[in-house]
């Protein structure tokens, strides 16, 4: 699908137009409902085309060259519903990952917890960092933000050290932004 | 975290064992309750266990000889809530893949309107096939049965032909009947 040779602009440019084409078959949603311990909140939960965006982003930037070709792990933590200061884990391409990750805790927790984009070049330098892959060398985390408050994130890694740069960051900021206005979560 | 020159009774050993000891971290599930048009049933989904597994059993697979080390795509199709005669896409690894697929057509919708699981050798023979991934030359579907009723199925493509045996049905059909029931989807 991504052909050898295209630019990163090329490959974002992808993601996102198939992305938004694919949100646009809104019957394609799987509306879930969370249940709280205490309380019932309706929340929604766009599964398939999580799904689908991870399997995207992935192959996208692997089709690119290194750093950023690299890259090693695509996905998306979503809020639980059930602890409201930590994030499970959703659809991904990659390695087996962590369950669950505290608000606050690593990249991932640090983005989710502040509502701001984790650039990391290194992830040995990032205090608290989880490694679920050891192979991972650096890593970018852009959180999804609905009406103020974060409801999931998307999470990067790559294989080599310093693989994002602010190009990566505004294109992952563009999709947040489609996700956030796409679904209720 | 598959070594080179593991068998397939090792890789699925590895599965089975691992995805185990994922379900019983039970706090680790996303307990979803879907929304149904007119009614509401308490249905359950494990996302993150389902995103595990499905990089357990293509990164498994894939760590094997040819032809079933050239799996293509390895995931999981659920039952829409809102549509109790189709599938909708959950996760996956592999690339982009379709979103619905209803009961009776193709490979996944055989096995989730017989509740039978299809082990087909070639594809372009199978009536109806759809060509999600035109890489696809071979596909084992284990539907996952909850109470006599199918409620996801686990799909698995190979790009050779005659990718799958009996011991990969045996063993997808043991994971199937854990995950039937360790989730109520």
């Amino acid at each position: 699908m991504f052909k050898e040779g295209v630019t990163k602009k090329e490959v974002y440019a992808q993601v996102l137009e198939q992305a938004i084409a694919l949100f646009e078959g809104q019957k394609n949603w799987v509306r879930v409902h969370y249940i709280f311990v205490s309380t019932i909140a309706n929340d929604f939960l766009g599964l398939s085309n999580l799904s689908n965006t991870a399997s995207l982003l992935y192959h996208g930037l692997r089709s690119l060259p290194s750093p950023i070709g690299d890259v090693n792990w695509a996905g998306f933590y979503v809020l639980d519903p059930k602890h409201p200061n930590q994030l499970i884990l959703g659809p991904f391409h990659g390695q087996v990952a962590c369950q669950t990750i505290q608000f606050g805790k690593g990249v991932c927790g640090a983005a989710a917890q502040s509502g701001v984009t984790q650039l990391v070049t290194d992830v040995e330098e990032f205090p608290g960092h989880i490694a679920c892959d050891s192979a991972s060398k650096s890593e970018i985390v852009v959180p999804i933000v609905q009406d103020g408050k974060v409801v999931a994130i998307i999470d990067i890694d790559c294989a080599e050290l310093d693989g994002f740069d602010l190009e990566d960051q505004a294109a992952l900021e563009n999709l947040a932004d489609i996700l956030a206005k796409s679904c209720d979560f």
